[in-house]
């Protein structure tokens, strides 16, 4: 099915991207229609009885919507502005490694435009190492401005939504989660959306010159994924440092000194705290799932280019990642619909399930995705090479793989949310033990973290060993795929967070009653946990990712194996696991340093600045994001330049076994160090939010805020910013980006690599 | 040289211990001759005029000397109490685990009594499998009953000696150092000979047996490790629990709530603080040197066995490792004259320095002492079994692997010191974050943790790469051999930290004056820092004895390769790397529980015993002490079981494979955790003491005692309490127990093992 094939694939991809775009804008446009410019507008016009209603003392009145708008004005210009900084210094990133790139591998036949026989087909004539110089600059600039894009853009939807998000909260909680909800869909569909049309365009513009020779095609395209992920590091480092130093620094001594609540407009870090919500937590997230994306992407395609898709050139088996994730689009956007049409939220309390639904849906339409992928794209036996082996594979082998790594997904997922939600008696426990003091809080929240490893990791080994066991390496990187598959549902709940936590903070910022606070605040615990489930997802889908990567690596440097036992290996192991040790010690410092500039700063203004505490004089918001702008713009490079660096050393210096070994190690470890300070993080945060409710008995106890207990699990939830926010989601970043990067210059670390043991 | 050699070796191992013991003897017999019943005696008539000069208004005279006795008395009343309660339970542990070695080796061959082939020379034949099960089970039982002879007489030694280092400081602080560590030398010094000499004798008495079967022999030893590792496991865990329960109940409400010092008397918890000093501290510690002692000489010894000097039955060249030891127990003699003769303390800035000297002169001197006993016990070129192939060795090489591993010890040490010593700006910077907090010090502090690995690992990293590459495994194991060659000097430095701690507590509870006090806790600050490097020493000896242990375990099995690239060393790799966690949670949230039951007894006597706080009243001591018994005997179990289930498991149902994954992870993963756990927790408690002391100028601008920074900082010690003295040095002895249990149930896992695989 030859050339048809081909055109199913070639027509599939894109009408799904498409679709994909089309319902992405139309949320935009649903949103849109909010109108946050004052109250002349026929939107507010027409509800002005419903809001009358609730109105109390004219707080949430016309009056309101002027100053929403102002403040969402000065969280979108900051943003805005900060982006475009980083960006001046990306551009000088992206630059220099493109030419490091095209250097190195260009380097591998001395820069000849002679065709060569391929490496795996050896009969054949392939492009000349020149060409995959080339391209896989271009392929890394492209992923790496589709990485800009996503982030950029998912920034401009959250900011666009929160002042809305606030405002529908007027009309009930209903209204502004759906409108937080579309935000994040947006956001979820564009990027999804983009990352595969771009990734598809480029496969077909390549094509044309490389022709036959898919082997230096799908090579050279996992510079995408590369590019992807480096910008993700800067983004979700520089970000991460960004949101943590402005937030901790406002904590510090807003809640903790001043005794003033969060997000008080009297606090001069508070512009700078919500600029960092859009530009770590939402642009950061989004340059993060989009690099995960890529890369396992990547990771199949190189996978099957060398198997015997590539090797009969089937275009439609050959597509089948790309299949899969159109097919991603299709049940996302009907998994949407579940949230914003056929249901509808009525109380606080409905809103968690709602969003877990969302996971559970697309977890089980996805399934039958699958399936039908699998038997339309797939031809029913095929070979697949397996380190130097040739494995026989079926399609309903395929099936199991991309389907275990969307169950491992939701089991992460959920594991996530039991250790992380108030609703259960980890975090209970948690918020039980700042009875005694902030030390048993940090005893028991660190501890919290440590167990939760435990089931994520017994999921991870279990999907390995069968996906692994079914289809080799294809399979580790189709189960990847399987678990990125549903993103677009992932990220719109993953960007729902941050949206509510804005529209929460617009809220208390604007002044707005008592009632809509207390809505924006519910929105917001559900947000916490969701965001604790996201990072899950990216953390379990970077480790299946890293592992396809790590595969493709070692396929394609030709080593048959990766033996602890040779000194070689151990001694990359031992430090790959070291690695996310140092990557966390320098983030966290960096934000810790960066967090006692601002906290000096905040203090400063309310001792010097006359009428800030009782709200005559506005704070100097600009010196505050001025603080967050160049901590992490000046902090963001060694922990970045760490992650870029240590895989061009390992390989040139040691050569591609001790690479191995730093792959494996940072894989093995890093995975345990994320998931735990995610989740001690989220944990700590929720205990704070569990007293601050005082929804039970028991929260009642420890409550209400300002209590001994409350400011002791306000301590854990500071210590847990920079875990949860800064280094713990980076590091999922550290893992598969060394192993992308590891791939990327394999030819070149087979050629010329191991100089130091040359040497010796 | 075959009879010859053996007779020098008969000669010289026995003849080191019996010149340890009778060194350690006449230590403990200087001690001795400090009274502590009264002021009638000799010993503190002669310095009665010296004594009157220092009295201030007679708190330091005799009346203070009955009090010291009696808190003394309590101490040990309760030390003891604890550890023979503990001894059941070890008891119970060892009845049911040694009848598990027994049937589980003894099922290899199905019990039978006849002679088989050997496994590496099969021309001969070898001894039944039911000789390995009953002597791994003897050796076993003999390991086990060593280690707690360790601990105990440490913990014996050390409470003799806490009252008589008190009294001692008010002669002067040189006194109180000499009379501390002298004590610690005699921990040191029986524990090594005590191990050395059982291990010679044991030799000795299984060779009756075993005739010319080596291979038999030493691998039956290997229970020997196996028994001391195990007993050391729950010593630590079960050591740490109840001190730290007791360190961190007194300490939240004591000097935190009701603001009365460290070790005030009318704490109730106060003497179960002590009280846990000796049991965890001291014996725990005591016992997990042991095993890694215990360890490294049977992994050595078994590797030997198979290498060309088992084959060849040349005795002496087999006794290298014990040879070593045996070195190093008469290069430490000489040290510790160093301390306690050629050098005298005038000051409290010569301590630090002092005990820092004695880890420099004693790794001078054993490079020495290594480069002899390399060339008389070796000869000059051997064989040695690498996984299948041979290694031709020189005996200088082996010169290098023991020297590198001993020179590493002391790269760890150095960097441990730089980390924990508030004499160096990381410790410093810690104390400085407390200005803005509790929040800011824990972050710091992790961030410091964290980054306190870099060197430790790359140091490790070098060791291994250059012992394997000169003699493969057995360089490594002589590289962990290297490392604890100095162990008497080094367990006498780390002894004498919880001695000084302890006579600083007593003088505090006897009420003697403020000098005495100030010399105490000089002496308590320069053991802080020495614990840590002592701890960093065990978790770098650790790392490579398990690394050895599984090299010796992947010999026995006969697996030539551990492929990181088959999923099920993958799998193992990181389930392996998630075990420190799961153990981490587990015993920090022990510490955390018993705390919490800690704190509300103390509290409640508080509230309801009258006249407490005035000190008109006694607390009521025995209940704290009750309930840290209690809470560290059942909490124990969980994570002791968690440690010495999963080999077995791994290795009966997924197979040697598995189980080598499983090793290799938790490994490489466990020694980042408890290296960072360590120095974190160490740094927190010297940048508390750093502000407590206001040595500088910044130093005070922190604090005094009671001031905001003050109280941040007694924060971060108390999280640290739990990372440092219970899950942080527990976990070494996690890889390495694993690690040994492994290579003790080899022969079982290769026949029986992977049940799982093979039903699928």
């Amino acid at each position: 099915m030859g050339a048809m094939g081909d055109t199913v694939a070639q027509a599939v991809i894109p009408a799904a991207a498409v679709i994909g775009v089309v319902f992405a804008l139309f949320q935009w446009f649903l949103v849109s229609r909010i109108r946050v410019s004052g109250g002349s507008d026929e939107n507010n016009r027409c509800d002005d009885k419903l809001m009358e209603e609730e109105a109390e003392e004219g707080v949430d009145g016309p009056a309101v919507v002027a100053k929403c708008a102002e403040i969402q004005n000065a969280i979108s210009i900051g943003a805005t502005s900060f982006l475009f900084t980083q960006y001046k210094y990306l551009g000088i990133f992206m630059v220099i490694f493109g030419a490091i790139i095209f250097l190195f591998l260009g380097s591998v036949k001395s820069f000849s435009t002679e065709s060569e026989p391929c490496t795996y087909t050896k009969d054949k004539f392939c492009k000349p190492a020149l060409a995959n110089a080339v391209f896989s600059t271009v392929a890394f600039l492209l992923g790496a401005l589709t990485s800009i894009l996503s982030g950029f853009l998912g920034m401009k939807i959250a900011t666009f939504a929160n002042a809305r998000t606030t405002l529908e909260a007027r009309k009930g909680v209903g209204k502004a989660f759906v409108t937080a909800f579309r935000s994040g869909a947006v956001m979820g569909f564009l990027l999804a959306a983009n990352g595969l049309l771009v990734l598809y365009i480029s496969i077909n513009i390549f094509r044309r010159y490389y022709g036959d020779d898919w082997e230096g095609l799908y090579e050279s395209i996992t510079g995408y994924g590369l590019g992807g992920s480096s910008v993700a590091l800067f983004g979700r480092v520089g970000g991460g440092i960004y949101t943590k130093a402005a937030d901790v620094g406002a904590d510090l001594v807003g809640k903790v000194e001043r005794n003033i609540p969060e997000d008080d407009p009297r606090n001069p870090a508070v512009i700078a705290d919500n600029v960092g919500d859009n530009v770590g937590d939402i642009a950061g997230m989004g340059s993060d799932l989009f690099g995960s994306y890529a890369e396992s992407s990547c990771a199949a395609l190189f996978v099957a280019s060398i198997s015997s898709f590539g090797i009969n050139h089937d275009f439609l088996a050959m597509s089948y990642p790309l299949i899969i994730s159109s097919m991603g689009i299709v049940v996302c956007l009907i998994t949407t619909l579940f949230a914003t049409n056929f249901f509808e939220i009525k109380s606080v309390k409905e809103i968690e399930p709602s969003l877990k639904r969302q996971i559970l849906i697309s977890t089980i339409l996805m399934t039958v995705g699958i399936a039908t992928v699998s038997i339309v794209a797939l031809p029913a036996n095929f070979t697949l090479f397996n380190f130097g082996s040739e494995k026989s594979v079926k399609n309903w082998h395929l099936f199991f793989c991309v389907s275990i790594g969307l169950w491992t997904g939701l089991v992460i997922g959920y594991t996530t949310e039991y250790y992380t939600s108030n609703a259960y008696s980890p975090v209970q426990d948690v918020a039980d033990s700042c009875r005694t003091g902030a030390a048993t809080n940090v005893i028991f929240g660190l501890a919290l973290g440590y167990k939760s490893v435990i089931i994520p990791i017994f999921a991870i080994g279990v999907a390995i060993y069968v996906s692994f066991s079914l289809a080799a390496m294809y399979g580790i990187a189709m189960a990847a795929l399987g678990m990125l598959s549903t993103i677009s549902t992932g990220l719109a709940i993953d960007a729902y967070g941050p949206i509510s936590d804005n529209a929460g903070g617009i809220a208390e910022m604007a002044g707005m009653s008592y009632k809509i606070r207390e809505r924006t605040d519910a929105l917001d615990a559900a947000g916490n946990t969701t965001a604790a489930i996201g990072k899950g997802f990216a953390i379990g889908s970077a480790a299946l990712v890293s592992l396809a990567l790590f595969g493709a690596f070692v396929s394609r440097t030709g080593i048959k194996t990766v033996d602890v036992l040779t000194p070689k290996v151990f001694i990359g192991l031992i430090v790959g696991a070291m690695l996310p040790y140092w990557f966390s010690a320098m983030t966290m410092k960096s934000v810790g340093s960066a967090a006692l500039k601002m906290v000096e700063e905040v203090r400063r203004q309310f001792s010097t600045i006359p009428g800030l505490m009782d709200g005559r004089t506005k704070p100097d918001y600009a010196t505050c994001v001025k603080i967050s702008t160049d901590a992490s713009l000046k902090e963001m490079i060694p922990p970045g330049t760490l992650v870029m660096v240590t895989p061009l050393i390992a390989g040139t210096f040691f050569g591609v076994e001790t690479l191995a070994g730093v792959l494996a190690g940072s894989l093995v470890s890093g995975v345990q160090v994320a998931i735990s300070a995610s989740n001690t993080g989220g944990a700590w945060d929720n205990a704070k939010k569990y007293i601050e409710a005082g929804a039970s008995e028991h929260a009642r106890s420890l409550g209400p805020k300002g209590s001994d207990p409350h400011k002791a699990a306000v301590i854990g939830d500071t210590i847990g910013d920079p875990l949860k926010d800064t280094s713990g989601p980076s590091i999922n970043i550290l893992i598969k980006l060394m192993a992308v990067e590891s791939l990327v210059f394999a030819p070149f670390f087979a050629t010329h690599g191991g100089l130091l043991f040359k040497w010796f």
